[in-house]
């Protein structure tokens, strides 16, 4: 892509109207711009690196048996009903519309009600049994207050999936495989080490919930932190005797601010009771469906990414995550030759498919350049210039040293 | 996939609350469920359809200059008072939504207002444009009455690309290449010679917009078609003096049903006069951007697909729109030996990369795996039997024919 061309330039200052250093960075360099407050347009930068975390997660759900399908956004309020979360007295972020008629419909603000109703009518056999559908989909939240740019919004991209198990042990073996899946994805994206498993409330469903929180100074939970057994408890559940019933000690504890990543379920039966979600076992025994539900909000992942990776100059992008792979920065662009070499490396690079973004642009100065790289923090920038002469320099975003190279050293570089 | 472990499996009669071949085979073959009148489940079937579909377009889209990006669903209803669209009274087909301020919201029931009022942000001199953002978003349009499956709905998918033109001529020459583009998705798909280019109402925009009509007996639509020329006249502008004007003669056009696939739509300057969209020319004046948008919804384009493409049997996809390229059945699945060599070959074609539905059920009959098989409509049915012995029996879904191979013979004529 032709950086003088790209729809979503870097701003000469941080925006005024963003909260958080995800938030001002992600604009400043062009990924997001704020249509509401909460809701958040993906420039082409931004759109390429939500794929890129959602690619990720596709491939680690489709390992554990995930089956990708799409709800809808207007749900049938009737589901609802049934589980008595229509009420906005009884859910309290709710967004609602209504049809010509004046029958009200709900907003997704999450899938279990139209999902569970739906696997209700394809389950009658143990046979029939486990499913794990999941979706990338938008969740709609009338939150009061939005805040922190990506970090809590009113409009989303979640991936929600769904398991439903014919047995408790079933659904503790699976529990326990979609934590891992989990921890697959925070190790690809770079904050596998700063990721912890959170015990939670689980609210009505369990005891607990288990959240996987990174921590970072922009959180806004608090939780506390075992780094030898690498889990920890959120501050809402942190008492003497859970602290006990988990094995831990309050003295191997550090307090920590984090943002919750991702988050685990159990719900056991709650959905499939309301729901009429049975099957009929290997002995003729009707049995209830048991539930569990796993989400990951897309754009509060890639703020967090933002919020853990970045220096007073702008974004590091972990390699997993990045718009592109190279920044290609072509300087002295009024010598012909320059100019020329720089379009060939241009046309080599995406030859070898290796996605780069190239700042062509003529009217900008060396040092424009270097800050606008800096700041949109693609891992490999690469100069072009009269310096250079005949070669090419190369620089990781993380490292402050450069290397001369030629252009097959480079290309088998990239290739490796 | 095993289809033993699919959601959505085939149900065995066509449903009874859907109007229209492509919504009867689509809901019966396991693609997709209603969720309310005009919002339809993308099952997993349905979805590798779509996204199949999706990447077509990216590809077209790409290949002239377009961007993806990403806008929202929730919309600022401040940007829909300027070009005085926000009002029920003007535009009578509006989902709205409340924040807790008492807010009212527009969902999107389409993008001019939002995306010209960023490119407005963006956009200052000459050297800023042409521009040509485009995105697959989700539009909301509250119809009186929701008709014929994905043919008429309140929710769905849309690819909408957005031109921004410095004149009337640059204008011109990508109204002409998105055409083009807009011809090879059709030809792509299988409907090239079914699909004609079509005048129709420009509505207050300019004289003409154009439409991609797809000839079919499902059409909703009456269109006059030169099918010599390749171009048609949408009823709502079959006038005389229209017909003369675009050098056609009543004698030689024929009255065909026919469904709207795609439109492209010249929105001259009412959208950047409106909303400021200006920039400053090479000689130093202002001048107003010139619009273009070009739209084509996924799950209209789909059903469209089934239309076309069925028999009594059920589905006949194009190879670029098949949610699988194989279908694999195994029958005497009590015969060790026989399920071994099916479990080998399903393993063997994903090895292959060849995208492989495996109908490993044990309690179904031959005559049901068929009749499924048809139904769902994959371009290849591969068998293995006990009939079959060593070697395996291939016949393409739109032809009677089969053919016996062996397993080599089988990859090498998938691989080329």
């Amino acid at each position: 892509m032709r950086y003088s061309k790209i729809i979503g330039k870097t701003l000469k200052q941080p925006p005024k109207d963003e909260e958080g250093k995800s938030a001002q960075l992600l604009v400043q360099a062009g990924y997001i711009r704020k249509e509401i407050a909460g809701a958040y347009i993906m420039l082409p930068l931004g759109l390429r690196v939500l794929k890129n975390i959602e690619q990720i997660i596709r491939e680690e759900m489709n390992a554990i048996g995930g089956q990708e399908m799409q709800l809808t956004a207007l749900q049938n309020p009737e589901t609802w009903k049934k589980t008595g979360r229509f009420s906005d007295e009884v859910v309290d972020n709710w967004f609602k519309t209504e049809l010509k008629t004046g029958t009200v419909l709900p907003l997704a603000l999450t899938h279990e009600e139209p999902l569970t109703q739906l696997i209700s009518k394809m389950v009658s056999s143990y046979k029939d049994l486990p499913l794990y559908p999941y979706q990338f989909q938008t969740k709609f939240r009338n939150e009061l207050r939005a805040r922190g740019g990506l970090l809590r919004v009113r409009e989303f991209l979640m991936k929600d999936l769904y398991s439903f198990s014919k047995t408790q042990e079933e659904h503790d073996m699976f529990y326990e495989k979609a934590k891992k899946a989990y921890e697959k994805i925070w190790e690809r994206l770079g904050i596998g080490d700063i990721t912890y498993y959170t015990f939670a409330s689980g609210e009505s469903f369990s005891k607990f919930s288990h959240e996987f929180q990174t921590i970072t100074e922009a959180g806004e939970d608090t939780i506390y932190v075992d780094k030898n057994k690498k889990i920890a408890v959120n501050k809402e559940v942190y008492q003497n005797e859970i602290i006990k019933e988990l094995g831990l000690k309050n003295e191997d504890l550090t307090e920590e601010t984090a943002i919750e990543v991702g988050n685990i379920f159990p719900l056991g039966t709650k959905f499939s009771k309301a729901l009429n979600l049975n099957y009929i076992d290997q002995n003729g025994q009707q049995q209830v469906v048991i539930m569990g539900s796993y989400g990951i909000g897309l754009g509060r992942l890639m703020a967090t990414l933002v919020e853990v990776f970045n220096d007073e100059t702008g974004i590091i992008w972990p390699e997993s995550a990045a718009p592109y792979k190279a920044h290609l920065i072509s300087l002295n662009t009024d010598n012909k030759n320059i100019l020329d070499k720089a379009e060939k490396l241009y046309a080599a690079l995406k030859e070898n498919n290796i996605q780069v973004l190239y700042d062509d642009r003529e009217d900008t100065t060396a040092g424009e350049k270097f800050a606008d790289a800096d700041l949109i923090g693609i891992p490999y920038r690469i100069v072009i210039s009269e310096k250079t002469g005949e070669k090419i320099e190369l620089k990781k975003r993380n490292q402050k040293e450069t290397k001369i190279l030629d252009e097959d050293e480079l290309l088998s570089m990239f290739s490796n």
